[in-house]
């Protein structure tokens, strides 16, 4: 039996714990994954005396990472602090002082993942991140080892576990978008401030992150366009239903001969497809490579053991050495510019189109008119009789064939614009598989 | 940049020829994830003087395996030829010149994985065989590598392409199971003499690789209990469906407190769960972590470039040295003992149970009353009225609650052994997720 191999960890929070928790009960297991006993030789958090119920002798435990980093018999940090500040100044001082590091924060990688990946090269140490993007499913080692035959052609993934709670509750509860956050906020399923779930923001720091893998590129995270479901209402949903698909925040990264298009938003996707049928807190990532085709994988993204699990395999991988030649063997992880051209104005693909249409005369013609003129043609429309009284507004359903999203795009504001109009549109991308 | 690495492959069939179409047209991709060029060297196989249509000098090519195994300057050894023998000797020639090796020769494994995995643990060498199990999903490293935290609870997959095209098709065809093979056997999905994929022994073969991964013992394939899918029917998929379930041949490991519990079988699924709506050749695994809770995995189990990918990843794998870590350093592929107790007499499942019921009073009473005197208790049952005339026999349909296998099939064998039947009864486990 080899040495133990001794480990500071940065952060007691929900996975901090985790992390302690199964590298402590599963010891024996993880020793034969790594050949070597891996040792939890101190803790750094902001309160040392709450009782966390970890079995970790309480001397071991501070609230000073110099602790960590200044102590040469520890070999690799976990990084388990969330946020921007203090994380990014401690991955600094964890590297500089020469830990390799294993982390789960996406945010931080999203914001300064190329000059963290730099100092990470520079002074010969690695970091490894496979639980900052969809929590247990491994799709940082599948994208950056094994696809790595492939050209990626396309990645789309449900990478935020509240949004994807939210949306398929409404779909199953009938509930309202409003009614349906306070339950996943009761559930522990949203945070108190959910806005960087709702908003997009998160799914689309992690799709940065696979973009880098996937493509070799870094793109700024904040320059992907991005919409939240705040906007996600049970008619969209039910009017979704009846055409076949279900409603799911989709990030999306696809190669195209303009460049590389890259969104997230909600989308219809075909009931049935893997992508849509998954429910609840987990996460799901579709990916097409040249070779291999389509893959997909599911799993829960997101939770205090799932996030541990792939904390722990990063600290496997680590301890081994397979993290450190994926980083530094490899160009895996060197951006081959500052920054990708976003393209995808010539992504062509169906739209779901609601306009909340006037209730007379001559309406419809114009709408379809305002779509011929911009090239749009028509797969299907839906429009029950309204409800209420004549004269209101009516929810006019349209799919339409493969477009361009710029000439949809351009089609809804015209719409918008008219006089026929008393509200505004609604437009999602249809994905069939 | 790195000197290049010398690779020699074995066997210019489907897959070889993949494999040297990818490692050439994709050169510059693999370079950047390899951290330097990778060459085929030479490649060796029964008829030299077919045209396979790949950009590899004919000088290159050789039936003489010892141009591989002898060429110092070959590091990598790539074993794509199928069956026992000669693979099996030609693994151990190119493992004793030093080669370390990657396969997707599943069979061979299968028979003879630990003799060989020692070795090539007493060569220093490796064995990589991502392909050999479920061709381009990364299950073996999934397993070896991302979960190594877990303890694994259980594994469910869909491991044989042919037979999953067949069933699938025949619920969306209506179509019977004679008529289905032979347009699987017209479309290329299933071989001239399909006998290996529709008795199971291939996912057999599969499950044996896995468990040996997932559960560190070694089972031999041939003591796993396996039913093909040759007795399938149509009425038995249209009975499925009307229950809400599809059938599926299903390999499975389980971990109980009585030893691991492995078959492959025909199984209901619950319709809208992933295994269930896995379709056409695709595989899927679903593994269940005590830490990540349960995972899936969805993409092409075989054909020329998804197993290709499979094998090039591995390529890379071993170039970069991730293989050597994975197989040396850690013990994941040390059996823990020569065999594993196969247990699962307890495995607590529901059942779908068909009887060919005589049509006369009181045969009814006379199966439920067996069923009673082995404490099975029914949860649904469905009797149609016979479509010809009265006295033939009638399917009896019958759900049951949870019981064990061992229960479960004394009681059928009672029953077939009574007055009351006018067939053998068909008796599959039930899956609800």
């Amino acid at each position: 039996m080899s040495e133990p191999v001794r480990v500071g960890i940065v952060g007691l929070g929900t996975v901090g714990s985790g992390v302690v928790r199964l590298l402590v009960d599963s010891a024996d297991h993880i020793t034969r994954h790594a050949g070597r006993p891996i040792v939890v030789e101190r803790a750094v958090c902001r309160d040392v005396d709450r009782d966390r119920g970890l079995r970790l002798d309480a001397g071991r435990i501070s609230t000073d990472i110099g602790t960590i980093s200044r102590d040469p018999a520890i070999s690799v940090a976990v990084l388990l602090v969330g946020g921007l500040e203090p994380a990014r100044s401690m991955m600094v001082e964890l590297l500089e002082s020469g830990k390799d590091v294993v982390t789960a924060n996406k945010a931080l990688l999203a914001e300064h993942g190329p000059e963290l990946f730099a100092l990470a090269r520079r002074r010969g140490r690695s970091i490894a991140f496979e639980a900052a993007v969809a929590g247990g499913i491994p799709i940082v080692a599948a994208i950056g080892e094994c696809l790595a035959a492939n050209r990626i052609e396309s990645i789309r993934g449900i990478l935020n576990g509240t949004s994807n709670f939210i949306l398929s509750k409404m779909e199953e509860d009938g509930a309202d978008y409003g009614e349906t956050l306070a339950l996943a906020q009761r559930k522990g399923y949203a945070e108190a401030d959910p806005a960087m779930d709702v908003d997009g923001t998160d799914a689309t720091q992690k799709l940065a992150i696979l973009a880098h893998l996937a493509f070799g590129v870094w793109v700024p995270w904040a320059e992907i366009p991005r919409t939240g479901i705040e906007g996600v209402d049970q008619s969209l949903i039910a009017q979704a239903a009846e055409l076949g698909y279900r409603v799911r925040l989709v990030a999306r990264a696809t190669r195209t001969s303009d460049g590389l298009a890259m969104r997230v938003a909600p989308a219809l996707v075909k009931a049935g497809t893997p992508l849509a049928e998954t429910r609840g807190a987990y996460n799901a990532v579709s990916i097409v490579g040249d070779a291999v085709g389509r893959m997909f994988f599911h799993g829960l993204g997101a939770g205090q053991m799932p996030t541990a699990s792939a904390v722990v395999a990063d600290i496997i991988d680590t301890v081994v050495g397979r993290t450190a030649i994926t980083f530094r063997t490899t160009g895996v992880l060197d951006a081959e510019g500052p920054a990708a051209r976003l393209g995808g104005g010539d992504l062509q693909e169906r739209h779901f189109l609601r306009v909340a249409a006037s209730d007379r005369p001559g309406v419809l013609s114009r709408i379809t008119g305002i779509l011929g003129e911009h090239r749009i043609s028509i797969a299907s429309m839906i429009q029950h009789e309204p409800p209420g009284s004549s004269g209101a507004a009516v929810p006019l359903v349209i799919m339409t064939h493969a477009c361009s999203a710029a000439a949809i795009a351009k089609a809804v504001a015209h719409i918008d614009a008219s006089d026929v109009v008393a509200g505004t549109s609604v437009c999602l991308s249809v994905l069939e598989e």
